[in-house]
């Protein structure tokens, strides 16, 4: 399949293009206008893969057999990288007469606006109940595979206890975690990469007004959660949390276009949600659905989608994302009681239960341990970060092919299992089995009428262990079993992260934090001879908290998580505290780990707010130009062969211009490209070429009244390639009035304006296109996000400053 | 003092001025510039009043005999006007030369930046401390007043059960009231009547982005604070809850400015938070801790503030306000656990505590007996708030001076005192004193060793009257007792809220819908004949969220604050379905009674969405014009002139233009003002005439280097008016450049842009100014606030039409 952006000349003359700062407005170099896109089906269907820089390199290994080699002293610098292939969503309305009409006459009749409404509605029902059904259906599918594995691992050990036969069931136990890891990886690999890790950072950049290809495709889903069931079950140190909120998108997007185009159906309703602002509503609301229902935390899910989202809060949206959010917790929860054979008793809230900590109590003086541990838990995070970092770039470099990526994830798996044997062989963590209450606790190397709690560690769900940890009375574990598990399970867990199965990140992290946390509050009832302040659960949340906080970065959603997982609002000050020191002490070394993921991708991510010494960069020279233009009237001909030329999906329709006698115009200051009127999208264009939408065409007023809104989104979001719009010869010298068309409302900006004003603009507003004028109103270039994101700060000394990032195809 | 507006031409003219829709571009009358403003100092600092018109009015019945009788046939249709006094807050950034170099320089330093981020915090601690602190004044007031009231009428009772001398404890007990609400009422009508009321319209506005005159003054605070006491002890239907967020954002006002202008202080810190921009932000802080405080709900306080004020969903600003409402609930907390003799038993959350919801469950079909009564809860809801409704416009038309309102205030006192009396009277729900654990039971008309429940219902403190409707057990009222409890109550509340005194609504809606939601408990437990599946709490709850969704329509924080003040995740969604529904029910007859309120006083709010119908209304409808202009170098008489003349804040700069020999075009379609440039803020022009940065000034550059941006506020909010400042007949000739000082990154939108897109554009980066060009960059109008918020929709049969409102002075 060919990779975007292959047949321009850009590819063939330099693959990597770096701009020095502030030098672009005079820059007379290749120019990138930023929302580059060769085939627009193309970009959205096939290309780029998150999870590794295979556009480049993929290609090379399957057709080209000298790869380049002039391109191999450009080194590319990984942390300032920013990948051209990526599409931007469009959260503005294009606003043009026939819109206008059609709202207009929508508007008029109460009843149409209430059905629309009506409709949003149930969709956020229908995700949240699927989102639910899909969370129980992973939980079941772990239980029974878990299940499964150890009743064979226990019966065999049980039997070898007395016997010489404990490499056995060791072998056993490989086999079952290898082959379950081996079916998720390759499904991974082979399927859909993109369903690899966690699938925060791919929905994070959707909420940011990014497309990473294929991240709510039905395809993706599937292998997400038959994935993350093998890699769970099979032992890797993953969680399924993350996993359920990327696949609560994915329904969500899924939900909300009434159709698959993977699965070729088409319900024919919701039909007027086709557009990016309505789909990326939706998948707002599947987002959080999919937090609500792995952690229980219907509020902590609408946070989370807010605080990634975030460029739109509106009242009536935030209220359907909440619905959609506890319509799943419920539908979890009653799964969940059919499961356990409670039916309808509906105390089962998430994936996850933290346990009650009804009675874990803290005096205000310990808020000051709260403070360090935060500290620690940033350090650690930060560790963790950096190491995952490096892999990820060694990942990037070196294991390219699939089947290495499978390989890979094999030798994890084999070296985990084998970890936690070692560790279970040498560890002598052994309690009276006083009566069989629990159902996973083993015998292994301990004495008759015990068993082992360092086996707990891990034979246990992760989540059972996560509540172990929280919960088991003091003297359970040892505080050295504690630290070799916390360190093995830290660079297991920072290993994991990255490979080619779906792997969620909160559960590994907490098991650290949780384990240290618990070594802390063990070292200080020690220290204080017992004196009984100590509260071992606290110290656990605490440190558990503070590590998921130092390795994500994320605060106010994680502390309603948190919050609400726990049931207990009096503990929400410490889970903050310890939240906000290490997120601090972490920022000060890297970014959280879904960023760093992100920007090693070169994703166009909008951070918060606009960068630091950014306000005297001005819009001239941030701008890119020239820019292709369209006159109000313009020929099918020229229509056609910009389109094919320019991978443009906006264009700036003009008055007092003829692009194709202009010459670039010298000495002047900035070249201008005619009196700006609107713009016009790509998507628009190809319709009305379709459609026949010319000027000489007797028919026009017939089809221009039959048109509708409707018609432009039939095929969103993989509109036609020009290629295939058929025009006869005679058709070519037609012309087209793109007045009554184009985007009236666009949002312009003077030259004069600053960056920042601009950024606040794209940020808050979700836009794809800014256009920039000059003081007469004439075009004179135009910003996108790219142009945006392909800053960044760096600090030295205490010194900062702006450094520009490589743009990269 | 003279009011805003009076001595323009407009008064004389017509006090009363309304456009007809769309025929504003063509309209020659006298203009509305919507930001009108006689004197900057004045509309800040005196003018208005929210809780009546006031304004128009007090001014007449002071030093006018007869009132301008020509305006009296003038109806004014309160549903339907717009007051031209109130200024709007600019979130902008004045993005000029001065702004960047500083900007540049301090955002170099990684020193520089942490230590505003720093100090950010702190002043959120501070907010956090200081309402908690505030919230328990007010709880220990009120609990200390009450307890005094309560011991003596209980002396009195209990001597007069034997003796024939009922009526004595009963005059005792009014005079305690009347006494406590004279003192309240008092205070409220003659120190700051913008104090009454709950608050929580006042800082929906400010947070929306316009300011109600004195509404975050010390004074105010004060008097919310001491009347809130009088009221709540004085036995009047209201709640403490309201007045505490409207507290917490008078705090975080005072805070984050280092400063009293009331109290003559200035800390000289926090300097560079002296702008609209960060006092909205520490404000909506504030209210948040408020909530907190109010409710022990700390995430339903940020919600709060996002979901009223929420152009701005920023991360790092959404985190600290989350650790103001924190550190708030902590430090109420802690305050309450001395007050209850528990010191350091963080148990006590909010001011009100619904208990514990531990065991209450529900079944999955009683949700449809919640749709039921949530609809119940909407249509009891639109019936306060209708009557609430004309209560208030005959309030404004014949309750007008002060004394009146005073008089009103002690009527109902006495009215709800006399209700409770007969209440406590005629019911005979008498229970047997079992053991002394409650202290408030009293004996009144029961016999020996049995207690009244129904005086229980009026002598407890609201908040306990809640918790008991909530949990107390089967049997302890009955349903007609509950039935006239519930109806009278429904109506004194409705006659209280918006009497002259602080009043919180939470507490008698919840009040209201508990009781009749245990009526509903009651007969649905008789119906099926006890067969132990009703659970009175439960119903309790969803009617008492049911009836305070009808009145008040919030969504997702009011589902929030709920959950948090119950501690339970599963009942959250019946309480959501009861909140929709009611929501959805009653938003079919009026609006909210925080909304009801704000549209009476002629606000200009912006909701959440554009207008339907507004698709094809553009900017050229809906802007004012003509515009007064700058030139970029202009001259000191005229600025002085024109700042003298107008009223308007921001003015844009042009080039090509002579505004004073300029004749009004004729035979154009639009008038024009010369190409634009920017835009330029009265502060400003007066602060450089003030500095005599005049281009003739030998001194200019040495003025300018040390000028800094803190010069522009060191006066912040109450600017020097022009005419205090002094300027020599020869410097009048002297001439000013603007271009250093004007905002460059000013918002423009094309004449042909809808007033949905410009209607985003202010609501999602909270605007004041955006100045309209033609499609040569020429000014053409300036759309304010006003100009948006002047449309509003009317549905008659099912069809919509834009109405426009009356704007009054």
């Amino acid at each position: 399949m060919p990779r975007s952006g292959e047949n321009t000349p850009l590819l063939n003359n330099s693959r990597l293009h770096s701009r020095t700062s502030r030098s672009s407005s005079s820059d007379s170099a290749p120019y990138f206008y930023s929302d580059i896109n060769s085939d627009p089906r193309d970009l959205r269907d096939g290309a780029g893969d998150f999870n590794s820089i295979e556009t480049l390199e993929d290609n090379h290994s399957g057709n080209v057999e000298n790869p380049e080699p002039q391109e191999k002293d450009v080194k590319i610098d990984e942390e300032h990288i920013l990948k051209a292939g990526f599409e931007s969503l469009d959260y503005e309305v294009s606003d043009n007469l026939i819109y206008q009409k059609e709202e207009k006459d929508k508007s008029s009749k109460k009843l149409a606006l209430h059905w629309r409404e009506v409709r949003r509605w149930i969709i956020c029902f229908l995700i949240g109940v699927l989102t639910g059904l899909t969370a129980g259906i992973i939980d079941l599918g772990v239980e029974k595979v878990s299940g499964l594995k150890f009743e064979s691992v226990k019966d065999l050990v049980d039997k070898c206890v007395t016997g010489n036969c404990m490499y056995y069931p060791l072998l056993v136990w490989l086999a079952f975690n290898m082959g379950l890891v081996l079916v998720g990886s390759i499904l991974t690999a082979y399927v859909e990469p993109v369903a690899a890790g966690s699938g925060i950072p791919q929905i994070k950049c959707y909420l940011n007004g990014v497309i990473v290809p294929h991240v709510v495709r039905i395809k993706t889903l599937i292998t997400k959660v038959v994935g993350v069931v093998c890699a769970v079950a099979g032992g890797l140190a993953v969680g399924k949390e993350g996993p359920m909120i990327h696949s609560g998108a994915v329904i969500a997007a899924g939900v909300s276009q009434g159709r698959s185009t993977s699965l070729k159906l088409d319900f024919s309703i919701f039909k007027d949600f086709r557009s990016d602002r309505e789909k990326r509503d939706f998948v707002s609301a599947g987002a959080a659905a999919g937090v609500a229902a792995a952690f229980g935390a219907p509020v902590g899910g609408v946070l989370f989608s807010l605080e990634e989202g975030a460029s739109f809060w509106n009242q009536a949206l935030v209220w359907r994302i909440f619905f959609s959010s506890m319509v799943s917790t419920m539908t979890l929860n009653i799964v969940q009681s059919y499961i356990k054979n409670h039916p309808w008793e509906l105390s089962y809230a998430g994936l996850i239960n933290f346990g009650t900590f009804g009675n874990v109590n803290y005096q205000f003086m310990e808020l000051f341990l709260v403070i360090v541990m935060g500290a620690i838990g940033g350090l650690l995070g930060a560790l963790f970060n950096h190491i995952n970092f490096k892999l990820t770039i060694f990942r990037m470099r070196f294991i390219q092919r699939r089947w290495q990526r499978v390989i890979e994830v094999i030798m994890v798996a084999a070296y985990t299992a084998a970890f936690a044997y070692i560790l279970i062989f040498f560890s002598q963590d052994c309690l009276p089995l006083v009566e069989n209450r629990e159902p996973m606790l083993m015998q292994y190397f301990c004495k008759d009428g015990e068993f082992s709690s360092s086996a707990r560690l891990f034979f246990d769900t992760p989540e059972a262990t996560v509540k172990n940890l929280f919960h088991s009375n003091p003297g359970t574990y040892r505080p050295l079993t504690l630290f070799i598990f916390a360190a093995g399970y830290f660079f297991l867990a920072c290993w994991t992260y990255g490979l080619s199965v779906p792997s969620g990140l909160f559960i590994p992290s907490l098991l650290v934090g949780a384990a240290w946390g618990r070594i802390v509050g063990i070292v200080l009832s020690m220290a204080s001879e017992n004196s009984g302040w100590v509260n071992l659960s606290f110290y656990s949340l605490v440190g558990a908290s503070a590590m998921l906080g130092g390795i994500v970065r994320m605060t106010i959603s994680l502390t309603v998580i948190i919050m609400e997982a726990t049931s207990n609002v009096p503990l929400g000050l410490p889970v903050m505290i310890s939240l906000i020191v290490a997120k601090w002490v972490g920022d000060q070394f890297n970014e959280g780990i879904y960023d760093i993921h992100i920007h090693v991708q070169g994703v166009p991510m909008l951070g918060w707010e606009p960068l630091p010494l950014s306000a005297n960069l001005s819009a001239k020279s941030v701008m890119s130009h020239p820019v292709s233009v369209f006159r109000t009237v313009e020929t099918v001909e020229r229509i056609i062969r910009v389109l094919k030329e320019e991978k443009h999906n906006g264009f700036p329709v003009v008055m007092d211009y003829d692009p194709d006698s202009s010459t670039p115009q010298e000495n002047v200051e900035v070249e201008t490209f005619g009196t700006f009127r609107g713009l016009i999208l790509r998507s628009q264009l190809i319709m009305m070429l379709k459609k026949k939408l010319f000027v000489e065409n007797p028919n026009l007023q017939k089809i221009l009244k039959d048109l509708k809104m409707e018609n432009f989104n039939d095929l969103y979001p993989r509109y036609l390639p020009i290629q295939r719009v058929s025009i006869s010869p005679e058709e070519a010298n037609f012309t087209v009035n793109l007045e009554a068309f184009m985007n009236q409302s666009q949002h312009v900006v003077l030259e004069s304006a600053s960056y920042s004003s601009i950024f606040s603009k794209f940020r808050s507003l979700g836009l794809r296109h800014v256009v920039v004028i000059n003081f007469q109103n004439q075009v004179v270039g135009i910003v996108t996000r790219k142009d945006l994101a392909r800053y960044t700060v760096e600090s030295h000394n205490g010194q900062i400053s702006i450094v520009e990032k490589m743009i990269i195809l």
